[in-house]
């Protein structure tokens, strides 16, 4: 492919939606593209939830990087830790490789859980961000089971009921997956314990669930979860939480063995080395998605403070956007380098919004008319967007085997503890 | 159920194909049966290599044993650790769980990988009779690969090359394995390494390999795993074992970066705890599978000393004998519980010997005429077998997903590494 003059290297740092968004719109530029990440698999966050409440396994979730390159030259991956950005000097150096130097980069590293400072959220509480995360709530749920059929008291003192924090989607769809996995499946799996008393509560600051959506949907959504044996909190705090209870703000109590943290997200600790002032903490970018002293430093997905350039509007932390910002830097580049032509600025289009509370509930907005389907339809609608984004084939077929699996039997494709640490 | 009156206690240790044979059979025995493993899945061993060598997930390899409490009353699961049997008391003792007496005690609790003192085996190679030893060999390839991509010095040094210590099924079949996965799949993940010179050596110390087999077959297997590039080194014995090499017996070494142990098993050391001498490291039974001064306390798998009833001859450690083995005594105990009856002595039933050599490419021998297959017929019988022989309907899906996935696109479904340790 070359003709001997050096072509323009693009560093891609992170390959979630919006590192992998602008790698493969690049596949035509003639430029070398490095996409690197800490671990070798694209995570899809959207299902992160089905991992921690065991409806799909990991590997369905988290998709093989390297399959990207197999269809594109200029492309190469590499798994490494960052430890530094330099932006005079256009070097990125990591902890286990040597400095890369670029002339375009893209930083789509996400986000960190954010407790807000909560007195013992960090150390009791599991976030859902990632998929260790997912794997270490599901192995928490099931060892607290396992506790529990060895010895019932632990159900008696609350061992197994689960507080939620957040009424994002995040929080509604784990609440709707808990409810089916502890009253559909765990009786089977469980028959010595009682579990009809075993509680779910999902507690939300705001005055409503799903709150990015209208009002019908955020009480059909709590109407629905209530149905489904979900205890729904709405306006109410949480003040701390310990290994065995969560405290809310109104000094009242909640046992739980297991806590759910779905409630904020801040910046990855790299984006206050990148010499910009943070905005709700994240790094605001220009209409073009590059920051504004560095127009070749591009900064996508939930790290960034993306403006829509048609609405002016500040865009939601959400996969779509970080794809569609991802696509729109990977667009940016080919355009100068290869069309030699000027950027667009960048404009997200909606496509809609779903969220699923369980087997056959789910909610979705689809534009331009808002129309906004609820129930069995929508989740219908909801199983088959997702199977068409899970990024590879076979995942895709993975996950369709499972989701069948779950749907037709109610039963779950993997409750196992499989740890390659332990001892045998 | 009960009517009152306490029905005997069955306590099987050991959720593999033994515990889990036993558990069956007793479905319909008036007694109550409780399972005890310290896993909560069991383990398709015949299946690991598929795991280290990425063409299954762990979750298709690993079954949740509580799925098997579904369909029978009299059955209920704990997942807890042993750390003492008492006979004299008809006591078990558990490092997480409260002692558990019994009437009846089933003891499958299998083996451990046997270095036979090798120097460095331990520290420097991958044994693979668990799950998490699959694991951990597949992360550990991963990891080589990884490293090569940024630092192609470490192919040339050897890093990527791999050692298979002994030439019995694992080792055949792990051999085979990562033949295609370094020549047929890994090629198109890591464009920038050059594998042609990656070299994949088996050394079995015997002067041929699957010596449960006639010759014939020795020879067609050691030929074909030549033709897919296996270096086969037979008659050599293993001196030492580095992390970046393997001495033989002449003084000669082989430059590997994964040194694989398919070598030879011990026994639990719980067996020791049993009041009897070990013969060849394993727990000699009688024709009824019991211990000689226990008639109460059954040992079946790869712990126990077995001996065919009918041809007097010892049995080898294969899960199918296991698994026969363990529904012998499940029929053993039904019948004298609930038919009142006197058990019959064990006899194994040979449904035939098989493994795989890689794509297309197997060797079987089904009785009773010894007929033998190799290549194409076996491979696809071999699958065919595999299928019926995975525990749960799940499973079986997922497995014929990924292998099918794998044999039309010569892809693998789960190349990464996610850890639930990991920082996120």
């Amino acid at each position: 492919m070359s003709d001997g003059t050096p072509r323009p290297k693009v560093l891609i740092l992170g390959g979630g939606f919006g590192g992998i968004g602008a790698a493969r719109k690049l596949r035509k530029a003639p430029v070398d593209v490095m996409l690197v990440d800490r671990h070798d698999y694209h995570t899809f966050q959207p299902l992160l939830y089905q991992v921690a409440t065991d409806t799909l396994d990991p590997e369905t979730v988290g998709h093989p990087i390297r399959e990207l390159v197999h269809g594109q030259d200029n492309l190469d991956f590499a798994q490494a830790t960052i430890s530094d950005i330099d932006l005079d000097a256009r070097t990125v150096s990591f902890q286990d490789w040597e400095p890369q130097t670029y002339d375009y980069l893209v930083i789509g590293l996400g986000a960190l859980a954010h407790f807000f400072g909560t007195p013992g959220a960090e150390e009791h509480s599991f976030p859902l961000y990632t998929l260790p995360h997912a794997i270490r709530l599901k192995e928490h749920l099931l060892r607290r089971f396992e506790a529990a059929a060895k010895d019932p008291s632990l159900a008696d003192d609350g061992q197994l009921d689960v507080v939620i924090v957040g009424g994002g989607p995040t929080g509604v769809e784990t609440a709707g997956a808990l409810s089916e996995l502890f009253h559909a499946v765990f009786p089977g799996d469980y028959p010595s314990l009682d579990l009809s008393a075993v509680r779910i509560t999902l507690v939300e600051h705001g005055d409503r669930l799903l709150a990015m959506f209208d009002e019908g949907i955020s009480e059909y959504t709590a109407d629905t979860l209530r149905e489904r044996q979900v205890t729904v909190r709405l306006g109410e705090k949480v003040a701390e939480i310990a290994d065995d209870h969560v405290t809310l703000g109104s000094g009242e109590t909640i046992r739980a063995g297991t806590t759910v943290w779905g409630a904020g997200l801040q910046p990855n600790p790299l984006a206050t080395t990148l010499g910009v002032e943070l905005v709700r903490g994240r790094v605001p970018v220009t209409e073009h998605l590059h920051l504004a002293h560095h127009p070749e430093v591009f900064v996508v997905g939930d790290l960034a403070l993306t403006t829509d350039s048609v609405t002016g509007e500040v865009l939601p932390q959400l996969g779509s956007v970080a794809l569609q910002a991802g696509e729109h830097v990977g667009v940016t580049i080919d355009r100068m380098e290869r069309k030699h032509k000027d950027p667009h600025p960048f404009h997200y289009v909606d496509k809609g919004t779903m969220a699923t509370i369980g087997r056959k509930a789910a909610v979705a907005v689809v534009p331009p008319h808002h129309i906004t389907l609820t129930g069995r339809a929508a989740w219908a609608m909801w199983g088959a967007v997702h199977l068409a984004l899970l990024t590879g084939g076979d995942s895709r077929m993975a996950a369709l085997s499972n989701w069948f699996w779950s749907f037709t039997t109610h039963d779950r494709p993997s409750r196992v503890l499989i740890h390659p640490d332990d001892e045998d």
